[in-house]
């Protein structure tokens, strides 16, 4: 008799991407040093792949379904989980989990404690915290890939998230299936329901630890969990998480697409100075006019973060409604003019 | 003493439309006999401007701003409301709303009756019915525009429902500003939020029907207006509504952007012969080249609104997943195999 079927869907999920790892890892020591034999298991020299695991239900079934997978493979499996401080034992709690993870045969097994910031709000610090963490972790063991216990739900309210920015489609694109400077971060559940892998666990008989940040009401995301996704699931019907998930990686690759056309764009519309030629942008489609005229602001020293759409909106005027109107101030200081049919975008 | 705030903002948006529609009128005049000295408000040559309107709240304000900055303009003003005939008592109805507008002063107010089909649901063949009646009174009545009374909520809401088709950015673009063939509906409350425009009403004691639709929650938008978007709003922040609007317009820019890209993409991936080579489709960004499949698809004979995503995906698995698999059978009989290098896209 085989496993149960949501045992078998995370192990599927896990396997995929462990796949790809190692592909990946094996083109890289080629390029390396060609003609190696390519690894075994028993070799020590075999990737290390790390969880990320919180102890609740998402991670400690990815943790399972990477230490069953890895035993089939010429991987090694560790875990890590992050110690926020934030919650009285905090730190008996990771060194069960670590406990846990050593349990289902992952090595190395670590907790981690990090101090957590207050910058961007309490969601967001933490979220830095734990993501210094883990590279720091990966770095220290040489790992090649971390995983996240992402599911397709967490990236349904992602998409939410962003979407309640209104900043654009780059902010619907959600979480990526491959992410960090070193395709790091891996999310093998991406496309797997919150629900099969719950059942997972159960199945597994899988101790988990339920967050209650998860359910705290003043979470933004609890929020969106346990109220507004259920509402607009019973407005729209059941298939809304999935055709969230679905407008993320759509999403994704549009705003990809725009954003190589902007990047040869800019190129295109300046000037033998490298100033911007406003008949030139003019000629653009708004849509990636107004991605080049943030790339040239951000370029000048203005924070990405703080630069909203109506400020490109504002320098956009300067191309599309020019009636001599004066210079437009700009988020870090930074300048956006027009003279003599050139934009001067510039730090104060 | 000025008019009520929420008056002035819907004169105002309604003025802004009639401009930029005889901005346009004149310039189509120019164009057709040079030298005509421009309408003055007395010329029954002046363009005639028409309010589709139901009787509710928001088109009943639409009217009444229309036949008030209509006195002021070279405009003629009219009005035409559509009986549906789907409720008891609807004629009466529809005749009170055309006394209502020729009260206002408009004229020609007309009401005009329609047979309400089945194709694709109770809101689509309603609504179906309500455009070609709408454009019919707009030919035979020389009308240069149709104003329609949609107001950022109902934007949010269309976004909402595109977003749960979960078929990409296009979807999420919501309704234009200015649709229609030949530039007819202008939607002039498009930024506006419906608790202005509801404001409005009772400043200028309009008396508005409340259409029973609105609130049956057997109507997708009813549920999502009373019980979705509010859920949303109190788990995501009251600018959820703007934010929503905002994305619409950004997207349907991005939208339009990448289908020109596709378009040009298009003729320069066909070879000699007209086929798609399959070593050209492969260099373009996967957001470029799953629009060139599908514009390649629709253009032999696949209904586009059968045509969904995972459609598109298979195809595209022939140009960067071969493995020499088969022909791939799409709506409308259409069928795409790969053949030589080539993909070829037949009716069947």
């Amino acid at each position: 008799m085989g496993p149960h079927p949501a045992v078998a869907a995370i192990r599927l999920a896990v396997r995929r991407v462990l796949h790809d790892v190692l592909t990946e890892h094996r083109a890289e020591q080629r390029a390396e040093h060609r003609n190696t034999p390519p690894p075994t298991t028993a070799d020590p020299h075999a990737p290390l792949v790390l969880v990320a695991c919180s102890g609740g239900a998402d991670s400690m079934a990815l943790a399972s379904a990477l230490a069953f997978e890895a035993r089939k493979l010429p991987v090694r499996a560790g875990g890590i989980t992050v110690d926020h401080g934030l919650q009285e034992g905090s730190d008996t709690r990771a060194a069960e989990v670590a406990e846990r993870m050593t349990a289902l045969g992952l090595t190395p097994s670590e907790a981690v404690a990090v101090t957590v910031g207050r910058e961007g709000g309490p969601e967001a610090a933490a979220r830095d915290a734990r993501y210094a963490a883990l590279d720091a972790a990966a770095e220290r063991h040489g790992a090649a890939a971390v995983l996240l216990g992402h599911t397709r739900d967490d990236q349904a309210e992602t998409v939410l998230l962003g979407l309640a920015r209104g900043s654009g489609i780059r902010s619907l694109s959600g979480m990526a299936a491959v992410s960090g400077a070193t395709r790091r971060y891996r999310r093998p559940f991406l496309q797997l329901d919150r629900q099969t892998v719950r059942k997972a666990c159960v199945a597994q008989e899988l101790a988990v630890w339920d967050d209650p940040h998860n359910t705290d009401p003043a979470y933004t995301r609890s929020r969106l969990r346990h109220e507004g996704l259920p509402a607009l699931e019973k407005a729209l019907g059941k298939g809304v998480v999935e055709a969230l998930a679905r407008t993320a990686r759509l999403s994704r690759d549009d705003a990809d697409a725009l954003d190589t056309w902007a990047a040869d764009a800019e190129t295109a519309v300046r000037d033998e100075a490298g100033a911007l030629e406003c008949a030139k942008l003019f000629g653009l489609p708004p849509a990636v006019r107004r991605r080049v005229l943030r790339r040239a602001v951000i370029a000048e020293g203005a924070p990405a973060g703080s630069l909203f759409a109506r400020h490109i909106e504002e320098v956009d005027r300067l191309v599309t409604g020019w009636r001599g109107q004066g210079a437009i101030n700009l988020p870090g200081r930074v300048e956006a003019r027009r003279q003599g049919g050139r934009l001067v975008i510039r730090q104060g």
